[in-house]
Formats: C-alpha cells, sequence, structure tokens
C-alpha cells in the first residue's frame, strides 16, 4: 500500500514542521490563530475586524492563504499590517512547511499576534496542523446549521468557534441551538461567539476571550 | 519524488474510472449531473427543487457525497427518489470508484437523470472527472462575488453556474455584474442561472436548459 505510506510520510513531515513551528512561536510570546472557514464564510471581514478592534495597541501580522491571487492580502494590507501572501496553487489546505517559509518574509519583532487565514475549505485545513496555538472556526449562519454535524472534524479540534453573519439570521433558516447543541456535542467546552463582522455586534466578547490569550508582547 | 508519482497514478486510475462511468451513462441515456459548490451553498435545497420540478415525468436518482452522516440523503429519500449515500470518511471530494460502486446500489433502469451531490468543496472536487455529463458550480450570494476569481478551476470547467440565494441579495454585499464578468472571463459561454432554491424565483429557466440536456429516457 505505497499510498498510504507515502500519505503517513507527508502527514509526519508536516507535524515535525509544525512542532518546529509551535515552538518558534513560542518562544517569541507569538500567540497564532489557524482561521478555518468554507469560502464565503466572512474570514476576512472578520480578520479585518478583529485587526481594528486590537491595533495599534498590539502588534499583528498575517499570512493569507488562499488557491490563487492577492485580494484578501490587499485587504489587509490596507488596514496597514503586514501581510504575506501564500498562494497554494490549487491546493485546498495550507501546510506547515509553507507556514515556515512565509516567516521570512515577516517582521516578528514584538509581534503579539500572527494571524493566518486558510485556505476556504471546512475538510482539508482541519488535517494539517500548522504550530498554532488555536484553530478559529468560523461559521457563517447562511451556510445553514447542520455544518458541525457534517464538518465533524474542524469542530472537534477547534479552540473557538464563531458564528458570523448574525445580521442575516432574520432571512436565513438556521436553528442557533441545534448549531450549538451540535457543536457541544463535538467539543463540550470550546467557547461560541455570536457575532456579525458587518455590523460589529458582538465582536466585543470575541477580542475580550483573543486578548485574554495574549502572552507578553504588546 | 515518489509523491509525485504516486499523486499522478491515483488522477490516471481516476480517469480511466471515469470514462468508464461515461460510456456505462453513455449507453444507458442517463444525463449525469455532478453538483459541486462550498458547504451551505444550498446544494440540497437546489437538489430538492430540481426534483420536484423533473419528477414524475422523469425518472431520477441521486448519489449523496457526504463526509459523514447521511442527512442529506434523507432528504432526497422523503420525496421520493432512490438515492445512495457516500460517505468518504474525510476525504474531500468524490471519486470515480466511488460512483462505480454506489451505482450496483441503484436501480438505473429507464432513468432520465443522475444527481451526484459531491462533498461541499470548491476545491477538490473539481480536480476529479466522475464521468458525469455536466458539471454544475453553485454559488450563494452570501458567500461574496469574489468567489469564482478566487476559486477558478471548477468556474472554468463548469458546464452552469447556479447563482443561488437570490432572495438574499437585498442583505449582502454581492455584486451580480462582477461575479458575471469573472465567471466569463473564466468560462466565455456557460449559462448563468440566478435564482433562488428557496422561493422558486429563476427554476423555470434552469429546469428548461436541463430538459434540453436530456438524452431520451422520459
Amino acid at each position: 500500500m505505497a499510498e498510504i505510506k507515502i500519505l503517513k510520510n507527508i502527514m509526519d513531515e508536516n507535524l515535525t514542521q509544525a512542532a518546529k513551528n509551535r515552538q518558534w512561536f513560542k518562544t517569541r510570546h507569538i500567540v497564532t490563530l489557524n482561521l478555518i472557514a468554507s469560502p464565503g464564510a466572512g474570514k476576512t471581514t472578520f480578520l479585518e475586524q478583529t485587526i481594528r478592534g486590537l491595533s495599534p495597541k498590539h502588534k499583528l501580522a498575517v499570512i493569507e492563504g488562499d488557491i490563487t491571487g492577492d485580494h484578501d492580502a490587499k485587504r489587509i494590507e490596507a488596514l496597514g499590517v503586514p501581510v504575506v501572501q501564500i498562494n497554494t496553487e490549487g491546493g485546498c489546505h495550507l501546510d506547515a512547511h509553507m507556514i515556515d517559509s512565509a516567516l521570512s518574509s515577516l517582521d516578528l519583532k514584538d509581534l503579539s499576534y500572527l494571524f493566518i487565514e486558510n485556505v476556504g475549505n471546512l475538510v482539508c485545513p482541519a488535517e494539517f496542523d500548522l504550530g498554532e496555538d488555536l484553530k478559529v472556526v468560523v461559521l457563517s449562519t447562511p451556510e445553514g446549521h447542520d455544518k458541525p454535524a457534517k464538518y465533524p472534524l474542524i469542530f472537534s479540534e477547534a479552540q473557538a468557534v464563531v458564528i458570523n453573519k448574525m445580521d442575516l439570521l432574520p432571512a436565513v433558516d438556521f436553528d442557533l441551538v441545534q448549531a450549538e447543541r451540535d457543536i457541544r456535542k463535538l467539543n463540550p467546552n470550546v467557547p461560541v461567539f455570536r457575532l456579525s463582522s458587518k455590523t460589529g455586534e458582538g465582536l466585543d466578547k470575541w477580542l475580550e476571550w483573543l486578548t485574554s490569550k495574549g502572552t507578553g508582547n504588546r
């Protein structure tokens, strides 16, 4: 079964590099977030709002993962935050080696938070540890409340779940109680933040939680 | 470069099986659709509406692809249409061998249309031919008009693009002109259907196009 062995090697090599990344971030007191969501769940808008909430008090940097293009990186750059774009050229997720390569292009001195926006996908990014401290999954209300049950791995691994686009709740069929029940079945103690990146509603609680994870550089 | 060779073998074997599937469908005059979209774009609701529009005049069957569970298959079954659930157990797409295995579980006599609902993902399913006649990509307005430019492969390969959740257009920032311009850059002559699977708006044109693709079994 050559296929399985090769796949195992890829996963093992990724874990080894992820452990190096994690140690590297830890010695520099950088809190690292891996943002994972479906295409169009609003990751970039959520990240923009998070940046507005944290800077200039905290020094931030961003790694943007996309199949192709630099649309999201330009949005982040417009906020005055250092950003590196990774193009996976078809690949459905970032991996720990890509993060290692991107770090050399960033000024990381006195950095408090590094945000990594993964490729829009609820499946593959869940399987690749990047060495981050916190996996944050963003679910938007138009996607439907059945997504945690249908894509369980990422919801079981997340250190926080964001339910985004709460402003659209009246217009869509999204059962908040059912969604949160399914999330808790997979991940009993995970914090769930209901918010709208568009209106700003609910962002304060998210920012409060995030700043409580800071480790000293500020 | 063992990894690359193994990957090439996987892709080649998939193409060989896809060609067999395609021939098999062709000799039976079955029109086969591969539905691809992000999680939560509304594929299953769109499929339910398509089934309501075609049956009982046309004989239909469905293959449901999901990471886990049979939530969507139960929704299709409730409409009285034969359905087979494939669970990829973490895999981010269906492949041609999975379709071949599923066919043995379906009564395909006099079938007009076989719908295959792929795993919710805009990346991996684009790379695996299933032997279908028509790849149909569903994009929902809350996902944003930038998705064709960010996930170009599937939009360039599709035989039809559905812009779903048109009922939410007033509540979201979705530029229809920009979206269609980006789609046409990738795929100049592809038909684009603007519709709402929730309200039924625009479904008539889609159904008219789809029935024009029928090959005889009805």
